[in-house]
């Protein structure tokens, strides 16, 4: 059986983290990096590992890992689904994914194409838990509560505030899907924090929860990829309440994030052309092996 | 919008939760209940709702709800689909199912009805979890530890045994995947507890586990059906060791059973014709309502 051939596009902390996975799954050959400084230093562990700034110089490519920041998911997503390459992104803002799926829809369908898009852990993972949920207790209410630990989607953004040189956005559950932002900037020379936390507070991501910003002198110092979430449904199957369920987990945030990108990039070789959402697609899909065989074990 | 009309076969424990599901749903009606002893006594809460020995007494039936004793199920499944009736059931025998799909797979795809199996909580939306879970993190063990709660699948089969009037098996979990069954018996006139206990414990329900059988005075005043579930995963996603998930309910037992039921039978208007397992379809299909509102709500 010849193996699909995945390359991975951004090499940041999801990106590292999608080379490992791809390299310990069975159905799955490495096609390579893809990174705009291809040409720079290439980091110790990519040694054996092609590196390019284009797709087109890793041969034949299957699907890629889109493990670059939010915000360039759909930029990056349109270019491989144009060239006829399945993608997949752990696109991670509520509100506005829907409106990505509709950009990529038609560009996926005309080049018989397949994306799975916000497939991480939430959105991801937890979207399908929320789903199923919903099934079990149809009148209720669902709360998810995340952390302690690190966002990347929020790090990310307040990476990108300007006077930020790295940063580090925790996330501390209040319980009932309220949360806290402690926000741990390490400033650039001249910066000032005055000014720093104020256009993180009014950032889209942060805007909406209480939010503290700190500086630190040294980010990689407080740094750690642990996260968790605690996730509660309190609901009524039918016409009886008190149906009681709750998900929890804790783990290694990037390693997860970009576990479940690959079962989905599995997933994209069994779909329609289109782009699905991780609730839209059967599970068992995201698994490797025989259907009768996972199914005999896992149902 | 005309409504799904649903007809609930069997009015057992399962049968009389199912009823009121279906009365609590949007875009269902009931079209009715099926007993092989419909001209008998009709209990009170029926009052309303027709009640017949044949499907063909109830007007247009869309999908029926196999509300039966597993052992049954297989003739029952056969029966309606091969009237182009899609059917739901909550067969719970993990060693079985495959063959059951297997036997419903012709008469679904000639009928061009839909199939959903063992759509309970376990196997059921467990099975979506476990599913879901092993995506995450490939290598790994989960474990599915039931209850304390009663066992109705164990409990029918207890039931089933000759000298048995009424009987309760409740399920004890020592953790691990690990379970002791306990089983409360009432037993007829005559009938030898140490008989019935011996048959008890070579039923192919009870024979791999720590099996106690109890005789007791009267069922109905031990009754409760109260159940819970705590399925752990500890794996690897990628090479990063010590992903932790859990999950953990405490529901009605024949109420959650009947609801999934219930929001399969909506599954099976969106499936090609075939037979399912839950893992293999979509878990959006559950749900009544615009799928891109219950994708901006859940997602």
């Amino acid at each position: 059986m010849s193996k699909q051939r995945i390359a991975v596009v951004g090499y940041g902390n999801i990106g590292k983290y999608a080379v490992e996975a791809i390299e310990a799954s069975p159905d799955f050959e490495l096609a390579g990096v893809i990174r705009r400084d291809a040409g720079a230093s290439k980091p110790r562990e990519l040694g054996h590992i092609p590196v390019a700034a284009d797709v087109s110089a890793l041969g034949k490519v299957d699907a890629v890992l889109l493990c670059t920041p939010t915000r360039s998911v759909l930029e990056q997503a349109k270019h491989y689904l144009a060239l006829g390459i399945n993608t997949v992104d752990s696109y991670d803002i509520h509100t506005s994914f829907l409106q990505l799926r509709k950009e990529l829809l038609p560009i996926a369908q005309a080049n018989k194409a397949v994306s799975i898009i916000s497939a991480g852990w939430d959105p991801g993972s937890d979207s399908v838990i929320r789903t199923l949920l919903e099934a079990c207790a149809p009148k209720g209410i669902t709360y998810t509560n995340f952390g302690p630990g690190m966002s990347m989607g929020h790090s990310v953004a307040a990476k990108g505030i300007p006077g930020v040189a790295n940063a580090l956005s925790m996330t501390i559950p209040l319980g009932t899907g309220i949360h806290r932002r402690v926000v741990y900037v390490q400033l650039e020379a001249g910066a000032d924090i005055e000014t720093v936390s104020q256009k993180i507070k009014t950032d889209a991501y942060f805007s909406h929860d209480e939010t503290h910003v700190i500086a630190v002198p040294d980010i990689d110092a407080i740094m750690d990829v642990g996260h968790g979430v605690n996730l509660v449904r309190k609901g009524a199957s039918g016409q009886t309440g008190n149906q009681l369920f709750e998900f929890n987990m804790k783990v290694n945030n990037p390693a997860l994030t970009s576990q479940i990108m690959l079962a989905c990039a599995r997933a994209t070789f069994k779909q329609q052309p289109g782009v699905y959402t991780m609730p839209e697609i059967p599970l068992i899909d995201l698994l490797h092996g025989d259907r009768e065989s996972l199914l005999a074990r896992l149902v």
